[in-house]
C-alpha cells in the first residue's frame, strides 16, 4: 500500500474544473490529488514572424510556478530575471504535446499560448498541466469555432499525461511528491486519445532501470492516461 | 448609477477564504469583485545581510499577474527576463504597507516573503493584494507564535487598502476595471486599522483634480477601509 | 527652526539654468538647495509602435543619479544591468507630471524624451527634476515651433512639484536628505501652474499620518508649488 | 538503404581522440560521422555551496554550439545572454547521464565540470557529447588517482548513448542530420555498461509512434549502445 | 587652420574644477573645449574578494555618458539592461591608466573607484576622463592622507592622455568630433609625469597609416601630454 | 634564450588549416604554437537595419573561447548571460581589422560574420583570430564569387596581426602565455598586406615604456607580420 493508500496502478483523484477564470478562451483548473495547475489557453491573431504568409497556424506554451506552491518557498523567476532549465524543459514538454492535438495547417493565422501556472503543487505538475490543457484547448477552439474564425476542424483528438516510476522495484502510477522525490526512476509518458505516444522522458534517479521495468512503466502509463482521458471527455460532455 | 449597478459609495462584495493552499503558512484568496488576487505569507529564518546581528526581522513583498489574468493576455515576465516597473511599483507599496502591520524589533530574525498573485484582474487589484495579504500575514504570525517562534508580540494591528476616482466630477469607491480605464483620477488608499493613513498615491489620468476632489476622495476612501477591515476581521472571527 | 536655519514653510534656493549643456533641444540645471539635477527634453521625429498612425506624439521621462551623487557610492545601474524599482517608479512619476504638460493629440508624430540626472542629490530629487524638466521641455517645445514643427500649440500650462513632510508632528516644506531621512511622512506634491493636482503620493516610513496632518501637507505644497511656478517663469522671461 | 548508405542497425563511423587539448584533465575530441563534439572534463576542489561539508563531491555539465557549427550561422548564445531552453535542456541530461557513471560520495569534495562543445553539426550532438564525455571523465578521474586526491574509486562504469527514430514505420539507429529532420520520432537513449537505462528521451515530430515501435527503438538502442561501448574502451585501452 | 582655428599641435582650451559636487572625495569638471566631464575618486574600505588578506589596495573605474551628452539622444544603458562594447572598453583603459599612477602595494586595503560621466561630448571624452580623474585621485588620496589611513604615500605621480590624429596626411592634436569622425586614423595616448608611455591606442578608420605618421602622432602626443600635465599641476596647486 | 627556445624576433610556427569544418563559407583553424583558434566566415545576404538600401555590405565579429581552453577553467560566458569586457574588445578589435581587408562598397547587401572560438589558448589569441580569420574571408568571397553574386571585387588585400612586447627590456616577438604574462608591456599591431598599420594597442602592465622601446616594438611587429603574410598567401596557394 501506498503512503496515501493508493494501490500501485491507481491515479490520485482527478478533476477538470472549466471556466476557472473568465477573460481566458479556455481556462481549466486541474487537480490531481493536490497538485492545482491552472491551465488558461489564449487565442491571438497573427503567428510568429517564421511562420508568417504560410496560411498555419502555432501553438507555444508557459509553464511557472506560484513561488509558494511549494513546500518551501521557490524564488519568482520573474525576480531573478530567468526562467531555471527545469522550466524550459517542462514548457517545451507542454507546447510539443498540445500541438500533437492539433492539424496546425487547418487552424488559420492564429496563435494560441498555453499557459499553465501551478497554484499548489504536490508532484507531475508537468502531466497534470499537459492534461488540464487539453481540456483548455478545447473550449479555446470551440470559441475560434463560435467566432466563425475556422474554416476546418484543426483538432485531431485529446492527448493526457501520466507519472509513473520505479519505488523498491515497483512500478507505480502517478507519483505524488513524496513518492516522486524518493523514487528510483521517474518516467513521463504523454498519449494521444487514440493510443499512441506522443513523449517518453525516463530519468533514473539513482540507479538504472531494466528493459522489464521500462516495459512495465510503460504498461501502467497506458492504462492510467485511458483513465484521464475518460475524465476529460466527462469534463468536456462528451 | 454605475456600470454595476453599485452607487458611488459601495464597494464590490469582498471575500478572504483563509487556507486556500496548503503548504504556505498564511495563504489567502481575496476577491473585490472579480478581481481575485492569491496572497501568502511565507516565514524563513534569517533576514537579509544588511540587517544581520540586529535581532530584527524584515518582511518584503513580491507582485505578480498571471499571463491571462487580463482581458488579452500579457506577456510573462519571467519570459521578458524582467519585471515591468509597474510590477516593482505595485510590490514595493506592498511591503511599505504590510511593514506597517508589524514592530520589526518585535519579530526575531525572520523574513516574511509576502507573494500576491492575481488570478484574475478587474481593477484595483494592488489594493486587494493590501487588504488579502494581511490577513495572510496573520496567519503567518500565528504559525510562528504557536511555534513558539515569537517571544514578544510584532503585531501593531491591520492595515487595508482601497481605490477611489474621480469620474464625471463624482467620487466613486472601489473602481473596478471598466471605471478605472476611464476615470479622470485614481487615487489609492492605504490606511491603519487605528484610522491612520499608510499611503497616498493620486494620480490624474487625464485631468488635473481639485483640493476639493482630493477631500471628497480621502473621505471615501476612510469609510470603504473601515468596512474592509471589518470583514477581514469577521475573516479571522475576530 | 530648522538645520539649514529655514522655517517649516520656506523652500530652499531655487535656481534654474537653462541651456546648460549644447546639444539637448531643452537642457536646464535644477537646482533646490543641495540637490543638483541635469534636465534634458530630446526631440525626435515619429512615436512609438503602438502609437503610429495616430497623428498624436508621446513624452516619456528616464531618470538616473550619478554614483556619486549621493554621500556614500551608489552602483551604477548600468554596471549592475538593471534599473531599481525607486528609479522606474521615479521616472514614470516624472512621465506622467510632464505629459500633463501638453495636449498629445497637438503635438504631431513626435516623441519628447525627458532624462533627469541627479548630479548631486540632498533630498528631493524627484521633485526638483520634475520642476527642472518642466523648463527644458518649454524650451525644447520652442525649438519645435522654431523649426515650424508644430501647426498647434500643445502646451497646457507648466507644472511643479515640492516634497512635504511630517517631522515632531510639524509640516515642513521641500525637505532636504536630513530632514527626509529622519521624518515620519513624505508626501510629493505634483501640480499644474492652474492650481490642480497631477499626483499625490505620501507614505508612512514609522507612522501612520492622520487626515488633519495629510490636509496640513497638502496646503503647504499648495503654496510651495505656487512659488516653484513663479521662478520657472522668471528663468522663462515670461 | 539509408542516405548514407548504412543499414538500419548500423552506426556511423565512431571515433575517440584523446588528449585533444592540452589544459583539460580529460579532452576528448568525439566524431559521430560528421558530428564532432570537444568534450573535456576539469577538476575543482570544492563543491556547490549546498553540498559543502558532507564530504561529497559533484558533477556538472554545459552544453554549446560554435556559432557554425550548423548548416546556416546560429546565433551566439553568449552575444543573445542567454542560453536556449534546448541548450538547458541538452546540458541537465548530459550531467543527469554522467553523473550515473559515479558514486559521488566517493569523490571526495571536488566538481567535476563537464563541457561539450560541438565543433560541427550532423544529429545527434547530445548523444555523442555523453559518449565523448564518458571517455574524457575516464581521463579526469585518472589525474585525480595520480595526484592522490582520491582514496577510493568513485567510478561505477561507463555510460553511453545514442539516438534511434521511426522514418517511413522502420527504426534507424544513430540518426545523421537529414534523417533526424525528416523522421517521424526521435528517441535518445542512454545506457550503462552494465545494461540498465539511465535515460529514455522520446518524441513525436510528426505523428505518435505505437508501443511496438517504441520496443523495436529500444531494442535498436541496447544494441548500438553495446557497440559503442565497445569503441570507448577500446579508446581507453581496456 | 582646423575648423576651431586651432594650429595643428594646439590643445582647445582645458580646464579642472576640483570640488565640483560635494559628496566625493575627488570631484572634478574636465573640460576640453565643449568636452566636459565629471569625473569623481571615491573612496572605500574593503578590496574585491581576488584580492582580500594581501595587504593591497585596488582602483577600478566606469565610464558613463548622458543619454543627450551627445548630438543625437543616446540609449541609455541603464535602460538597455547592459553596456556598451564602447563603454567596456573605455572604462577598463581608463582603470588601467589611473592604476598606472598608484603603488597598489601601499594603498592598505582600500578600493578607489573612478567614476567619469560625460555631461557633454564633443570628442576626446576617453583622454579629458583620464585626465580628468587623475586630478580627482590626487584629491581622493588627500582625504586618505588626513584621515591618517594611509602608512605610506601611494602615489608615483600623475597620468594624462590625449588624442592625436590624421587628417588629410596630418597629424592633428586634441581632435573635437567634427575631426575626429572625419580623420584617418584617431590615436589615443596615456603618459605620465615622467614621460613613459601607459597605453597607446591606435586605430585606422578608412585607410591604413604609415610607420612616419605613427612616428608624428606620437611626437604630437608626447608635447601635448606634457602641456596638459602642466595644467593639472596649475589646477593642484602644485 | 627564449623559454622555449626562440630568438627575440622568432615566431612560433604558425598553422593555416583550411576547410576545417563542412558548414562554414570560410574555415580555417589557425595554430600559433599551442595557440589554436578556429575562424569561420559566414555569409548571410542582406545587412543591419541601419544600412538598408545603399547596396553596401558589412563584416562584423564575434570571438569566444571554449570554458577549458586555458589552464584553468573560465566560466561559460553564455552561461553568465553575458560577455567580458575583454571579450567585447577583442571582437570589436577583429572586426575593425577584417573591415581593413574590404572595400564594402563592392560587397552587395550581404552581411559577412567572422566567428573565432579559441580551442586552445597560449598567448596572443586575438592575433592568432584576426590573422585566421583573413584566410577563411578570402575563401568565403570566393564562395560569394563562385556563387555569382559579386559584380565587383570588394577585396583590398591581406591583413595580419602579431604582439610583441617588452620583457626585462628587450623586444620580444609574439609572446605565449608565459611570457605575455610576465611582461612588462604588451603591443598588439594590425597591418596590411602593403605595409600599413591598422590598429596599434599597446599597454604597459607593470612600468611604463619609453619611446625607443616603442620604435623597437613597431619594428619586430613590422617583420613579424611580413612573415605571418607569407604563410597566409602559401596556405591559399597565391
Amino acid at each position: 500500500m501506498r503512503i496515501d493508500g493508493r494501490t500501485n496502478n491507481q491515479l490520485r483523484p482527478i478533476q477538470f474544473i472549466r471556466h476557472y477564470t473568465k477573460h481566458a478562451e479556455g481556462s481549466v483548473l486541474v487537480c490531481f490529488g493536490d497538485t492545482k495547475v491552472l491551465c488558461t489557453a489564449s487565442i491571438e491573431a497573427g503567428v510568429p514572424r517564421w511562420l508568417k504568409g504560410q496560411g498555419k497556424g502555432w501553438l507555444t506554451a508557459e509553464y511557472g510556478m506560484l513561488p509558494r506552491a511549494t513546500g518551501t518557498r521557490t524564488q519568482r523567476e520573474a525576480a531573478r530575471g530567468k526562467q531555471s532549465g527545469r522550466t524550459q524543459e517542462i514548457q517545451r514538454l507542454i507546447g510539443r504535446s498540445l500541438r500533437a492535438m492539433l492539424d496546425l495547417s487547418k487552424l488559420g493565422e492564429n496563435t494560441i499560448y498555453i499557459d499553465c501556472d501551478v497554484i499548489q503543487a504536490d508532484g507531475g505538475t508537468r502531466t497534470a498541466s499537459i492534461s488540464g490543457a487539453a481540456v483548455a484547448l478545447i473550449d479555446a477552439l470551440e470559441c475560434l469555432q463560435r467566432d466563425k474564425k475556422l474554416s476546418q476542424d484543426p483538432l485531431t483528438g485529446l492527448v493526457a499525461a501520466v507519472s509513473v516510476g520505479i519505488k523498491n522495484s515497483e512500478a507505480l502510477l502517478d507519483l505524488n511528491y513524496a513518492e516522486d522525490s524518493t523514487c528510483d526512476t521517474d518516467l513521463n509518458v504523454v498519449m494521444t486519445q487514440a493510443g499512441g505516444f506522443i513523449e517518453i522522458q525516463g530519468t533514473a534517479e539513482d540507479k538504472s532501470f531494466s528493459r522489464q521495468q521500462a516495459d512495465a512503466m510503460l504498461s501502467l502509463a497506458e492504462a492510467g492516461i485511458a483513465e484521464i482521458i475518460t475524465a476529460q471527455k466527462q469534463a468536456l460532455g462528451w
